[in-house]
């Protein structure tokens, strides 16, 4: 990677063209991404009026660009040319990805695109109260509307067809499937359920086991009191060792942490410190860098603006940050490298700590309500949970005066909990009042797409957990660059693990993984 | 000020439909702006690339937004309506304003932009290089052509005309008045010369003798190595103290000191830090907050896009800037106020500390090379200098091979002082480079002002240098809200300066303020 952004040059003008306009609207994208990390990091308070309206100014600038008559025209030109689209080649694969681009753009109507926007906005504000007040009723009539639009957008794209896996004719699919196309490409719900159903029964089993065994580890441990600039400090020494380029990105402090791929050579990750333990913050902060060294590794100073420096799916960028937070960060050999590193920073307060001890910080299980505090055993559970009820929402089955019943029901036949109020419960995530309907689902996929990854980068890289305990990070970033980063959307995520793994996705890899770790810690 | 942004309504249109475009170029030239800021305080260093790329495509959009001829057309709809045009009325000062942005804008030919910005890009790197050596030569050809595009945008712009002070015929200006014009719109070199020449006789008198003074104070008192935490503590106190709102603004640290007011409610400020005394730093960081303190008095939450929401001019800006940094900061009452801040945020080492001491320590004078670094008494010698040059530059009658030899001639005469190298001479400003001719000077306009108003002030709140002793700076923002900062672009500098004074601008406050401080200081 160079500091240099090339130009992108090529000898069909259309082309040439078409890939100029396309890193223009990236580049808008890119500002509008630093604006609004701008907005979570330092902005000032009274900033945010003028804020909202510098956002809603780019993307509607962004919109009209992305929905050009010229744009159509120069991509039509493309597509009717011959020399462009020889298959397997990388023209063809940006053609093909900037056209499902602008299909997504110029399905929805101007009035539908703000329509949803004012109520997205609203939904937000009214979530956060209702939230704070565990009050749904307040919440329904906005995630109503919310949901009659989405439903809309979701028919204006229309019904996909999936490629039947016997050879047979195309299988229509539901209203549901449009939605997930915008997160992660290619995918059905019918598929995902095919895959979801038979790794429920089995998390379930495993969780009751671990939840009824006598052996029992506890995090305490780590509960040391480290200052914030001693995490800070800890948290770059270790996003540096792992081959997070400083360089060409950052990590500042949020309420919430995210990570944001702005540009070439601009990555900028955020984490949250808390005062207890240093160990939860320090994996959310893996977690993020997970994410970035996915967007340092696509190749953006070579092909800005074209889909082959795009992410591929959420999936395939959840299974960069599960893999790094949990495959990676969980594991015994990573508590090893770990450890010289918390004693260096913390000191005597530090000296009786040892990589066991922080191994099994790492992994206890526990049944919970909130989804972003659970662990890696019930984790998915959370998720299913979710994609089971918003499916139905979507198809109509569930209305939105029942979700809260219907939520508490199925969370108690997941978990075994009794659900003990909304916030705790169906008002906890802010995804529905954002209209992020379709996009829970990919956080399981991320997992999975990881441990199957995972499986075969150990079968090609026999030493690596003794690597990663000598802090040897280097291989496992260098098989991730070459296999999944460099290529962006060229293949999508299912052609990708296909390529990788030789398999088509599927629940074992992880379920290996999650019993191979959990049993011997929970004597089980 | 409320945090709201208010919509800009009006019964007239056109009118509205004019404001709505123009506050579209002002949000796009605000995101310009924190895009810049990034570039200088957070932004990692492999963004650069990409970032050029973002900041050419904003100012692109925000060119093509400015000189759109539905722009032209609502203009010239409201100049043509009557009932928008009563002098006196804020629509009357806005329409008139906008025309000038207007013609300013579509009458440079795009290409004639272009070749600017390619041109002084390359001659910001060139000047670098040729600082770094002091070797004028390897920048001389860049100035050449930097001074010839210059030229050709002045010719562009066209000579202005200049109302005579006794009523008669206008009077023809010359081309370098084009240029003052996008810095202090109104004015005309004639009429600065006019100012200039007698005061440079009489500073040159007032240095000579505190040169020859045997009482030299000294700054050495202040260098107690304070941390660069405990000075940025210090700062914080002291923003808050003198009025500057950092819910609406921030302060962080760049290479170089600047203010950006990035839009409603968000005003940021940067500063250095050096180890040495916390002194020079923090009268660096009163200057900007007296930029800043401008920038929050607008009414951008009003009239944001509008000129009345906009600064007058750079000299009114300065006078700001100056005001609160020398005014102000350099008083003895201001030091009684800041000596136990001090104190406070430095402990033991600073005991020893006195207001007198700060004071002294606050008002050294010496002839230097460097004008960044000069005293309130030198300073305007350097401008002066520079104003000669550049205009002798514009008209061709210096050509660029003998600029060294010139400045350091005049140098010679104002100063006293052979120049050793170009580095310390010619060579010393980025202004040039960046094609900012006709900027110098409103650096001296902005001390006159700054002194005539101060001036006036002092007869109004006779007490306000006890107000100030006792850390109650209120009274002096007060007025400079509302007799200046709430008004925008409603009145050029020049009214403004006459409505708050009753006297057109004149250099004997500024050398009744200096004699006043610096004669009993040095005991001449």
């Amino acid at each position: 990677m160079t500091a240099e952004l090339k130009p992108i040059a090529h000898r069909c003008k259309h082309y040439a063209d078409l890939a100029a306009l396309s890193r223009e609207i990236a580049t808008l994208t890119a500002v509008s991404s630093l604006v609004g990390w701008d907005q979570e990091t330092y902005m000032p308070e009274s900033g945010a009026a003028g804020r909202a309206e510098q956002l809603s100014l780019l993307s509607g600038i962004a919109h009209e660009r992305k929905t050009a008559a010229r744009y159509g025209e120069l991509l039509a030109a493309c597509e009717q040319d011959a020399t462009l689209n020889v298959p397997g080649t990388v023209e063809a694969a940006n053609i093909r990805e900037l056209r499902r681009d602008y299909d997504l753009a110029t399905k929805l109507p101007t009035s539908l695109v703000s329509e949803l926007a004012r109520t997205t906005s609203l939904a937000q504000d009214a979530w956060k109260h209702a939230r704070a007040k565990s009050d749904f009723p307040a919440f329904a009539p906005l995630l109503s509307q919310v949901l009659d639009l989405t439903r809309r957008k979701a028919e204006c794209y229309g019904i996909p067809s999936f490629a039947s896996p016997a050879g047979g004719s195309p299988r229509k699919g539901e209203l549901y499937d449009a939605l997930l196309g915008e997160y992660e490409p290619g995918i059905s719900a019918a598929e995902i359920e095919t895959i979801f159903t038979p790794l429920q029964g089995r998390l379930s089993r495993l969780v009751a086991e671990i939840t009824a065994s006598s052996t029992q580890p506890s995090a305490s441990c780590t509960e040391l009191g480290m200052s914030v600039d001693q995490q800070h400090a800890l948290a770059l020494d270790v996003l540096k060792a792992m081959g997070f380029d400083l360089a060409a990105g950052r990590l500042d402090r949020t309420a919430h942490p995210f990570c944001s791929g702005m540009g070439p050579g601009d990555t900028r990750l955020t984490t949250r410190y808390t005062s207890a333990s240093f160990l939860e913050p320090l994996a959310s902060t893996l977690h993020e860098m997970g994410h970035g060294l996915y967007e340092q590794g696509l190749p953006k100073f070579e092909s800005f603006g074209l889909p082959v420096a795009d992410a591929v799916s959420l999936g395939i960028h959840e299974s960069q940050s599960r893999m790094w937070e949990n495959f990676v960060g969980r594991s015994q050999e990573f508590c090893s490298f770990l450890l010289p590193h918390v004693q260096r920073h913390f000191g005597a307060a530090a000296s009786g700590l040892t990589a066991r001890a922080l191994f099994e910080a790492s992994n206890t299980v526990e049944r919970s309500f909130i989804r972003v505090e659970s662990d890696e055993a019930t984790y998915n559970l959370h998720i299913m949970l979710r994609f089971g009820i918003e499916r139905e929402l979507i198809s109509g089955r569930l209305a939105v005066k029942d979700l809260p019943g219907e939520w508490n029901a199925r969370f108690k036949a997941l978990l075994g909990l009794d659900v003990p109020s909304d916030a705790k419960g169906c008002l906890q995530d802010v995804h529905w009042s954002f209209g992020l309907i379709g996009y829970f689902p990919t956080y399981t996929l991320g997992n999975l797409y990881a441990a199957q990854i995972w499986e075969t980068i150990n079968a090609r890289i026999p030493d690596l957990a003794q690597r990663i305990g000598r802090g040897d990070f280097a291989p496992l970033l260098a098989f991730l660059r070459e296999n999944i980063h460099q290529h962006g959307r060229r293949y999508s995520a299912t052609e990708l693990c296909a390529r990788i793994t030789g398999k088509p996705l599927s629940a074992d890899p992880l379920m290996r993984y999650l019993e191979g770790k959990l049993r011997p810690l929970y004597r089980i």
